[in-house]
């Protein structure tokens, strides 16, 4: 998070904030910095403070919200009622049926759900969330697809151990291994494609009737989630016509957006992990394999799970709010 | 297969075969011995023979094929025509009609294709074949639920690296990564299936109509594919109805056979390729993660693609054959 | 521990102990079981008791003992004290100069440091320790080379992971990496073999002279400790004398001990950690790549951490304290 | 190599060699591409030619060789006899008396041993080496100990998977497993460090007497050769008086020298090949643990094998011998 904002064109960080224990250290001391690029040296030497809206300056135009679900759901509407934005990766509040879930390139116009949450909850900030990294890496090529008519998905997931955390996943468990199981997981690739495939016309916002299952798997992989996807579609859809469809998908032309959204590859065994994670400086999806099958098409997508699954979605989100004039 | 043929209680090594330019040397010369206990000191010392009929002793009675597609339907029919019995493990003629396609525990009856294929093709000899490692590690599960009546299966693959062969994936395509495409492999759970399932009353071989749809993946795991599964039935099955079902699949008494076939494990993270695939000194299939999905069931199985999946499955069809009195 | 106990010719668990909060819970309650079998039933249901010598029958003859060493330096005396004798695992107090730091095919005769410790501390029970895993695996090497005169040893470790415990490890920072540290473990090796290798003549211990300088990584692994050794000698040896040495070096009639110690391999290749750790059960060490270095010799060799190295060593010193009638 | 050169300030893709079979495609036909970026679009479409000097054009002024060594020994002596300056990866010739072999960082006066090969061998080309990539990841940190006095130097490495080609290391090998030989590699740290360290005057190259003794791991890593080193010099140095050494160690002003040649990390668990083998580049070296041993010194250093140890280490002599004016 902290170097995707360092650099960014439009934000800069105000403030860092974290538990009380971490309150009134240098980031520098209260950090575990783990990626292979040092801390920015100003960054390093600001002093973090408590996770509470009396502690932030008030002239903080938006926070980034990274939290453990139970933490977030107590602090984050604590912020929205004192008068903050916030943009938040945290599991909790997801589908609550006035917080807007988006991916800025499938669905900018459910951001506007806000004038309704402001309404309803009388906040003067707002909470934007952005969906679980797995639901984020074929969401985008479904909303391709939805031209057709999507009725039925399955989705087997084959996720990177970064997903859980530095130390969500132990080497024991991992190496020469695989785990069919992340808790919840599936729960939320089944509901939040609907939320974000949904429709939203000014008052309430109509799930998507798409009805997929899911099944996730841990794999020994570093970063980048890959999906495996079977989707039956209302009208036929060859695999030139999918290919095509997922190429033209439109982008955005926001600061984090890398244009074209959705790479296909012809090869069949690509997209993989490691060699294509990193495209668009992690911030494309990318697709291939894309056949038929035997009720409709069946295609692979990939996107890397910590950039526009997490970190990169967060801030994705902000650069709509900003252009959407909430900030 | 040599480690599970020296121990047995029914077969002893009479000849070992290879190609031309390995005939004359001893097997100790001859092979590449890469597992973890040593060659059999009276194997490691037998002279090979080049892969003909002219080369073997006439009075071997049952021969294991573990060839190329490309040599093994050059070489299998000569050997059969010249009267040998052959368990084979290779991929030529799997769906040839007269050609019988046996997992013992779910479909022992189709051995008796063996009738009509000498008619036909006038060999003393005979032909079976095993299913590939990826086909085996699910059909028995769906052969469990077949009383619910099968309709739709999706399935998605977590293939080990041993299934390609010593030198078939290298450490640079898998190390931190996973490739979601095997070449044909898809084409073999989907029809392969249909072939185990199908109905033969004498005559000819009814394929089942279910229809599968495959996507395999290659993932860095030593041994032991994972499957995620998702089934569609005629009638409604509960999980615990489709768990009951397998545990009680009935199992055989050949002496590779594991006893209950089907081990069936509550925890929801099980079976995993590292903790499970030896169950059942790797013969053992196990399934688990079984729960109500979309549009019926999903759930997760595991089998040691060596062991059930390739050596272990030829030799118990070759049980089988001496059973039922083919050899 | 328990796999091996409950099996053992010689020993019977009576007593299971854990921490105030497991207290009064089943062994299958308050167990993480991470094993590829399943917990012994009889075991599962035992009760498990305070680790406090007040709680644990006065009949029990040998408690075996692995914790973290803060506790062990805490409890392990209060047992000792009580009556008990404790064959420990634990790292605290290895060093201490009455208490024998034990591996019975190396320095059995260690084990009558007791009777010092007994008069010094006026114990009824007494504490017997094993080393630490990576220093178990190369000191039975040098204790082989010792009849040419060790003088300068160079070590550098491939630590599995499993070394650390089940957590110990995150799979993040050590997929596609290693990491060339672990704390204080370089100290072990170091000191460790000098006690090892020292003599006792009934009165005090002599460290050898020997000068180890080490150094530990830890590697994507998961059970398997491999050395790179360099051997300075006061008498030239050949790499041909070097196995001779080894392969002759005497074992041991225990239940745990593997017949001959080390096992010597003539290929360059060998010992590989996946291929050669479950050598006699997990108890062998294993040697190879012996030959001529800049200043004397050098070789590989490998053993078990988790048993060999561990529980397999702790109950190995058991089975020592019961043959020299220390029960 | 190509993705070096196509950006590169001084240099220009005037032509591609292969074998005769691969003459006459395009690179894009002819190339088994598979790194993370596509292929530069101009030098995709540029016609291969045979590795011949009667196919290659003469205004070509720099070759880069990266061949088998059987091959490089035939076809670079060809190139150089027909007036081709030759930077190059192969191993063949590197301990030649009269080929310079150079880290130009460490011993770049060594390029004018090219002034004796000319007069020797009568060419108007020329032929330099690079090390090989586990020799290169050491010398530089000795290099800066020189003043020190070297006497004697263990090593072990743990060398990534990339080291030994795209189809060097099965993935069966080496998941869950280390190989503790690779071969004619210990040779080269032994023999070719003597030669990097050895001065040049004019005449002929006298040898460093430093003596090194190495020990050769394969780990499951995909880029990156880690080493721990074991050092003693003549005068005492502490581990701060080499930390200070490395740090200061001359960098050169050549476009691929990365500046400060050696990063020294204060942490003791760094470096680590995932997260700093992409330091400067990966063409710096970084080093770490730096702590007094039993006999000296001891420490860990790494270095990106792909890059500082190959095809960066060849462009960077490419840079020497423009700058030294043999092109």
């Amino acid at each position: 998070m902290i170097q995707l904002l360092e650099p960014h064109p439009d934000f800069e960080i105000a403030a860092l904030t974290a538990s009380e224990s971490s309150a009134g250290k240098t980031y520098r001391q209260a950090a575990k910095w783990r990626v292979d690029s040092p801390i920015p040296a100003d960054v390093a030497e600001m002093t973090v403070t408590a996770t509470d809206p009396a502690e932030v300056p008030n002239d903080v135009d938006l926070l980034f919200s990274s939290l453990p679900s139970s933490i977030g759901s107590e602090v984050e509407p604590d912020f929205c009622e004192a008068g903050y934005v916030v943009s938040s990766n945290s599991s909790n509040a997801r589908m609550a049926e006035d917080v807007p879930l988006v991916i800025p390139e499938v669905n900018a116009d459910h951001i506007d759900l806000l004038e309704v949450q402001r309404d309803e909850r009388g906040w003067d900030g707002a909470l934007v969330k952005n969906p679980n990294c797995s639901t984020i890496t074929f969401v985008p090529t479904l909303a391709a697809l939805e031209e057709f008519g999507l009725q039925r998905v399955h989705v087997a997931t084959l996720q990177a151990v970064s997903g859980a955390g530095y130390d969500g996943v132990s080497s024991m468990e991992i190496i020469d291994n695989a785990i069919p199981y992340i808790g919840s997981e599936e729960d939320k690739l089944e509901t939040e494609s609907k939320k974000l495939l949904g429709t939203f016309e000014g008052a309430a916002l109509d799930l998507h009737d798409v009805e997929v299952g899911a099944s996730c798997n841990r794999i020994p992989t570093i970063d980048g989630h890959l999906e495996n996807v079977f989707v039956e579609t209302e009208s036929d859809v060859s695999p030139e016509e999918a290919a095509e469809a997922m190429r033209e998908y439109p982008g955005l032309d926001l600061p984090s957006s890398p244009g074209q959204l959705i790479e296909v590859f012809e090869e069949p065994d690509r997209p993989q992990p490691r060699l294509d994670r990193t495209l668009g400086d992690g911030m494309k999806i990318s697709a291939g394999g894309i056949r038929e099958s035997t009720f409709g098409l069946q295609y692979n997508c990939l996107a890397h799970n910590t950039m526009r699954g997490a970190a990169g979605a967060s801030v994705l989100n902000g650069e709509l709010l900003l252009e959407k004039g909430y900030l």
